[in-house]
C-alpha cells in the first residue's frame, strides 16, 4: 500500500497570467513549483515515460522573457503542457506505450506539438499511455488516491494534470480515453468533434479516434485547442474546431437532455443520486432537464447507442488490421494478448462485414443529430463512478463511448465528488458545436 | 544522349495468369523476363531506387509453388508489383525522394503493402518519387525515349510498368501524379475516388491525396486495387472501392461529356486532333458526345474548376505545413527550394484562408456532381501531348488536377500515340463509381 501523502489541486495557468503581465511572477516560478511537485509524487504516480526538466526549464526561461518584453506567442505562451506517448516529439522518444517502440524517435513533431511550440507552450513531458492508446495498462496512479486507476488510455496526462503538474496534456480518444481519464483525476477533460484537431504525427489513425485536451480549468482546455486549431488546423480537408479567441462565454441552456447510455445499469447508486441532485438544481435554475421516459426521440436514442461499445470494437477492429499485421510480422510476441486477440477479430472479417457496421453507425448519427431541435446539449456522467480500486485495469468506458461513436463534441468537468475523490460530469454535444458546449460548461461550473 | 535501343511494351500478368494454372507458365518464368528488361535497361532508366531481384525471386517461387498446387491466394498471386518510395515496407528503406529520409527505415509495411503480400504479389522494389510526391524530379526517365521525362510525381512506377519490368506499381495522386505519368509512359493509370484504398502508412496525407494504381492492362489495374481494397478497406471511415471480383464488363456509354479544362489552351494540336478523331469513333459507334458549346451545366463545370490548380495549391500548401515546418526545424537545407517556398506560403496563410479554399472546393464538388444526370463519365487528354524533353521537370499536370481537386476517380488509358510516343486518353468519373468507369474504359479499349 503507498501511502497518500498528497492532496491534488489542478494549477491553471490561464488563471495565473494577469500576474505574468504585471510582473508579479513568470512562467518559469510557474513552472518551478510543477517541478517541485512532481519530484514530491512521481517516483510513486508514473505519470511521465520522459520528463526533461532541464529543456521545459530552458523553455520556461524564454517565455518568461517575452511576457517580461510584453511579446508573449499566445496566451499558453509557458503553459505546462504534457504529451500522450502516442504523439511524435521530435526532442523525445515515441514508446506508443508498447515494447515495439522502445525509444523509437520519429525525429519530427506530431502537427500539435509544432503548434504548441509556435504558441509558446512549455513541453514538459511525455505521458503514459496504455498500449496503443487501448487497453493494456501503463504504470500510472491516480493522484487522488495511489491505490486507484487514472483511467485510461491517456493515464499520464490526466494523472499529470490532476495533480497540478502540468496545466493541461494530450489526449487521444477511440472509445472513452479523454472522458474517462479526466473524470477520474479531477481534470476537464474535452474531445472535440472528429477531425477537429489535427491528428498528423499521431498514431490515432482510426474513423473515431479524436485528438483532445486534458487541462486544468475550462479555460485553459479551450485556449490550448484553440491555439493548435490556429496553427495546424484539423484533419486535412475535415471542419476544424470553431470558436473564439478566449473562452466562450456562459450560456444558460434552456434544455439539457439527460442520457443514461449503456452505462446506467453498471453506475453506482451514489454517483447516481449525486447526477439527480445536480440536475435538481439546473432545473431550479430554470433549465428544462429531458428525459427518455417523457421524450420518445431521446428513448430512440438510447436505445440506438446501447450497442455503442460492441459497435466501436467491431469498427476499430477492422481499422486496426493494419497495422496490428505488420507489427505482428515484425514481432506477434510484442503484442499485449488484448491487441493480438483484436488483430484475430479483425482477421477474421471482411470489408463487407466493416461497411454494415460503418453504416449501422451513420444511421444513429443522423438519428443522434435529431436530437439538437429538443436540447442544446445531452448530460450524463463521465463513467459508472469514481475511479476504481487497482491497476490492472483503467476503468469502464461504458459513459464516455457514445460520443465516440457519434464523433460529436464531448468534456466531462470535476464538478462532484463522491468518497473524496473527483466524479466527473459529462456534457455530449452535436457535431461542430465546440463553442456552445464550452459555453454551457462554463455557466454550470460557474452555477456550482 | 541514351542511345535508344529498347520498344517498350506492357506485360499483363493476368493475361499470362492461364498459363500458370495449366503449368505451362510460372510466376518465377514471368518474373525472370522482368529483371532481364531491368538488367537491360534500369542503368539509362532509373525506376527503382531499391530492386531486391533475389527477395523477388524468392517470393516468385514461392508463388509458382502455390500456383502448381491450386493454393493461389489471389488472381495477383506472383504479380510483380513496385511501391513508390513515399509508401512503407518493412524490408526496404522508404526514401521519400528527400535526402531527408535517405536509407530511413519504418519497420512496418503500409496498409497497401501488407495487403499486396497477404494476396500473393511479389514486391520487387521501391520506385523513384518526386521529392514527397510533389515536384521536385528524380533521376527517372522515360522508356519510349530516355531523352524525355516519365513524368511525376510516380515517376518510377510508370517506368518501370511502361517497360515492362512490372505488371503494376504504386502511385499517390495529390495533383496529377499518377495521370499524368501514366499517359506518358503508355500504362493505365488509376486513382480512385479519395479514400477509396488505404492510405495507412504512405507520405500522403493531404486532403485530396490518394492511393492510386498503375498498370500493364486495365485488368492488371483493377485486380491489384480490388485485392488491396478486400483486405485493408478504404481510409477509416471513408467508402471503400467497390466493384466486381474481376474486372467490370465492358459497357458502352451512352453518353460522355468532353472536358477541356485549362489544359486546352496548352495542348499541342496533333493531341487534340488525335482525340477529336477518337470522339468521332465514338459518335460514329453511338456515344453521344456532349460539349461545353451546347450544354451549359458543362460549360459552367469548366469555367469552375478552371482554377483547379491554383485553388490544389492552396489547400495543398496549408495541409503541409505539418509536416513540412518540423522537417525545417530539422534541416531546411535538406528540403528543396520548391519545398521551401511551399512552407513559406503556408506559413502566411491562417486557418480562415484554407476554410475558405476548402469551401470553394466544396461548391465545385456540388456542381460537378450534377454533371451526373448529363453524361456516365467525361474524357479528355491525361496531359496536353506526349512526354516533353528533358527530366528537369516531369511535366504539365495541367489535365489531372481537375479530378484531383474533385475528389473523384480519373483513369488514363493508353489508346492514342503521336511522334512514336503513347498519349493518354482519360477518362473522369464520378465519386465513388469507380466500377462504372472501369466498364467504359474496357469498352473503349475493345473499341481501338
Amino acid at each position: 500500500m503507498i501511502e497518500q501523502k498528497f492532496k491534488p489541486k489542478t494549477r491553471s495557468f490561464l488563471a495565473e497570467a494577469q500576474a505574468f503581465s504585471a510582473g508579479q511572477s513568470t512562467p518559469r516560478h510557474f513552472l518551478e513549483y510543477s517541478l517541485e511537485i512532481a519530484s514530491d509524487i512521481e517516483a510513486d504516480l508514473h505519470a511521465f515515460v520522459f520528463l526533461d526538466a532541464d529543456g521545459a526549464r530552458r523553455q520556461a526561461d524564454a517565455s518568461s522573457k517575452r511576457w517580461r518584453e510584453g511579446r508573449q506567442l499566445s496566451p499558453v505562451d509557458g503553459l505546462p503542457v504534457g504529451i500522450k506517448d502516442v504523439i511524435e516529439t521530435i526532442d523525445m522518444p515515441t514508446g506508443m506505450g508498447s515494447p515495439l517502440f522502445t525509444d523509437w524517435r520519429s525525429d519530427r513533431d506530431a502537427a500539435c506539438v509544432y503548434a504548441l511550440r509556435e504558441a509558446g507552450a512549455v513541453i514538459v513531458g511525455k505521458t503514459v499511455t496504455t498500449e496503443f492508446a487501448a487497453t493494456e495498462p501503463g504504470p500510472t496512479r491516480n493522484p487522488w488516491d495511489l491505490e486507484r486507476t487514472p483511467g485510461g488510455s491517456s493515464s499520464g496526462s490526466a494523472a499529470a494534470v490532476g495533480a497540478g503538474i502540468l496545466s493541461a496534456a494530450l489526449g487521444t480518444q477511440v472509445i472513452g480515453s479523454v472522458i474517462r481519464p479526466a473524470g477520474y483525476c479531477g481534470c476537464v477533460g474535452f474531445k472535440p468533434t472528429i477531425g477537429a484537431l489535427n491528428r498528423g504525427g499521431s498514431h490515432d489513425y482510426m474513423s473515431q479516434s479524436c485528438l483532445g485536451v486534458i487541462g486544468a480549468s475550462l479555460e485553459d482546455t479551450w485556449q490550448v485547442a484553440h491555439e493548435i486549431v490556429q496553427r495546424c488546423g484539423g484533419d486535412p480537408g475535415a471542419p476544424a474546431l470553431d470558436g473564439p479567441d478566449r473562452l466562450p462565454s456562459p450560456l444558460q441552456p434552456a434544455s439539457l437532455a439527460l442520457i443514461e447510455t449503456a452505462g446506467w445499469a453498471d453506475a453506482s447508486e451514489e454517483a447516481k443520486s449525486r447526477l439527480e441532485q445536480l440536475l435538481e438544481r439546473l432545473t431550479g435554475a430554470g433549465v428544462r432537464i429531458r428525459r427518455r421516459t417523457s421524450l420518445s426521440l431521446l428513448d430512440e436514442v438510447e436505445q440506438a447507442i446501447i450497442g455503442s461499445l460492441r459497435l466501436s470494437q467491431i469498427i476499430n477492429a477492422w481499422e486496426s488490421r493494419w497495422p496490428l499485421n505488420t507489427y505482428a510480422q515484425r514481432d506477434k510476441e510484442k503484442l499485449s494478448q488484448a491487441m493480438q486477440r483484436r488483430l484475430t477479430e479483425a482477421e477474421a472479417m471482411t470489408l463487407t462485414d466493416y461497411k454494415a457496421a460503418l453504416e449501422k453507425r451513420a444511421l444513429i448519427r443522423i438519428l443522434y443529430s435529431r436530437l439538437a431541435t429538443d436540447c442544446e446539449a445531452c448530460i450524463t456522467l463521465s463513467a459508472p463512478g469514481v475511479a476504481p480500486r487497482g491497476i490492472a485495469s483503467t476503468g469502464n468506458p461504458v459513459f464516455a463511448v457514445p460520443a465516440s461513436m457519434l464523433g460529436v463534441p464531448a468534456l466531462s468537468l470535476p464538478l462532484l465528488e463522491e468518497q473524496g475523490m473527483p466524479l466527473g460530469v459529462q456534457l455530449i454535444g452535436f457535431a461542430g458545436q465546440e463553442a456552445k458546449l464550452m459555453s454551457i460548461a462554463a455557466w454550470l461550473r460557474d452555477l456550482n
